[in-house]
């Protein structure tokens, strides 16, 4: 499996993954305002890697200023953590990636240089620790995976957008090592083309069969029995089980719903956000309207000057979604009580 | 209003629509060789249009020939109609502007030279006619729009899918004509971008104005709100009021129905195809997998050798279906019954 975020020692080097799949190129980001910056321009993406990203950048923030506290340590850390947490608005894991480095380190009094390398054993912990939430997630769901389905998903959920696995993908990545013989069906995954680029390389790569559509065919392919299931991942999940995810996702809900297909979601626990109750509080990114009126940078699809509307995610309402695979098993509605559950059952462990 | 179908007197002139809006290429079709091919590459689409290209078609094999006997004509127009007819398999219009020629003339006993000459004012016939249909359908339907909506459509139903003001476009036109202020979202209808490319092109010329999205967010911009009514055409309708249209259509009316917002077809009521009881029978056209993979024919947009499904068509029953506006009025549920009580008044007429 290709490593999307990986620490050389003194630098983060990631795969520019607007470039795949007609270019494999390494980046080193050796300075807080490149991880920024990549984060920004999607050259590193997937909810849970974009916060492994953050927590490697905070680190090299620090590591290039110099501190006579621990408390000036923590202070700038602060401030650095708020600025990378602009990034991106919508998904939440950036924040808990960020939050959880703050929370292990902002108790200890050292000297500054050890007190800014904990960080980079926290951000190191955190990408071990998506890796292992990946494996997890993978088992959990993939149960639901049987031979002779086909499986549609959107985007990307793979090795790409994590430290591991990947989350949908990493689902049907285990179930695959199975032994289960089965199709998936990819979402394109406009304006970006994500599914396009980088879930169908994915899967080649994995050597599970796969058949790329344009966004709008879903519908159709459900109602001609071609989709036994669908699975996507997530950015930010609210305390009610609303899921905010890649634009497109909600409407293939919608679909799934019509044609009672199993919907599932497929993301680590760092994805809910227990300070909302429901996903209309979800803040969704708003991108460059040119993503829209543009492939790529350079090929213009419509009239010069088009005007276009470009939502990044959108929110599924949590009664659309049958199950949400986490790294401690699938919760199931009714949601609200099951993730009370859940966190009850974690913070006990 | 541009004409995407002119005949010069000796040629059909014709405006290539794969290559709007970057260039504004006319060509000039001889022969029916050359009119099939534009009709299977889509340089002339739209299903009115290409029934009025088909019928110049005719007219251009039959010129090119010569015959002895008025019957020698028919039998060879029996033969070039079904050449054409294969064209494009899923608009019915096609078919009905060929037969409509063949039903006008192939009772006639005159010389050979003065019968090709009758499939000629035929076709101009034809083409006068679909203008007329536009105009009368563009007069059903803009009752149904109101100032300060916003209507969603699909694909391209304007000047360069007909003859004259378009289908679910002549409505928009009619209503803008009429003073009213209202704006348009496009989908931008991949893979061959007929929302983003023509639409859009045609709502700037018509001075309306207009929002482009992807296709993947219409059902979040109906969530939110934004969408008070859906527009679209039709390739064909079957007896029972299902209805086949650009790959998508289905997507929106699924949408459309669980957002309880009104779904409307605009179509000639020669996109009407009685022989058909539900739109179960109607043959849907997959074209090339490349159109999936690629953007125009350059851009892979995926791993080569991708696997990809093209249907171009997708089929919408009758039940997701608000009302089918036609030029002699608007058809409301139930539609079998309403159909037949069409058919009865338009006969009579």
């Amino acid at each position: 499996m290709i490593k999307s975020i990986e620490w050389t020692g003194e630098s983060l080097k990631i795969i520019d993954q607007t470039r795949i799949p007609h270019k494999i190129l390494y980046k080193e980001l050796r300075q807080i305002q490149e991880v920024y910056e990549a984060i920004r321009k999607l050259e590193v993406r997937g909810a849970p890697a974009i916060g492994v990203a953050a927590a490697f950048g905070l680190y090299l923030g620090l590591k290039s200023e110099t501190f006579t506290t621990s408390q000036d340590v923590i202070s700038r850390a602060g401030q650095l953590a708020e600025y990378l947490s602009e990034a991106r608005p919508t998904a939440v894991n950036l924040r808990w990636a960020i939050s959880s480095v703050m929370d292990r380190i902002s108790h200890l009094v050292e000297e500054p240089e050890v007190m800014v390398h904990k960080f980079l054993e926290a951000a190191i912990e955190i990408q071990e620790d998506d890796k292992e939430r990946c494996r997890r997630i993978g088992e959990s769901g993939a149960g639901l995976i049987e031979s002779g389905m086909t499986v549609l998903t959107h985007c990307n959920t793979g090795a790409l957008a994590t430290a591991g696995i990947g989350t949908a993908f990493g689902v049907l990545y285990t179930a695959h090592l199975q032994g289960k013989k089965f199709e998936v069906m990819v979402d394109e995954t406009r304006p970006l083309l994500q599914g396009a680029r980088l879930t169908m390389w994915e899967l080649k790569q994995a050597e599970i069969p796969a058949t790329l559509i344009t966004d709008s065919m879903a519908a159709y392919a459900m109602q001609q029995r071609k989709i036994d299931l669908v699975m996507v991942g997530a950015d930010r999940i609210a305390g009610n089980g609303d899921v905010a995810n890649k634009v497109g996702t909600y409407n293939l809900a919608v679909a799934a719903d019509f044609h009672r297909i199993p919907f599932y979601v497929a993301a680590p626990l760092s994805t809910f956000d227990f300070s909302l109750t429901s996903g209309e509080n979800i803040p969704i990114e708003e991108r460059d309207p040119s993503e829209v009126t543009h492939i790529g940078d350079e090929l213009l699809i419509t009239i010069p000057d088009a005007n276009s509307w470009n939502p990044a995610f959108d929110v599924t309402p949590f009664r659309l979604i049958s199950g949400i695979i986490t790294e401690n098993g699938i919760i199931t509605p009714p949601f609200e009580k099951s993730i009370q559950h859940l966190i009850h059952h974690t913070y006990q462990n």
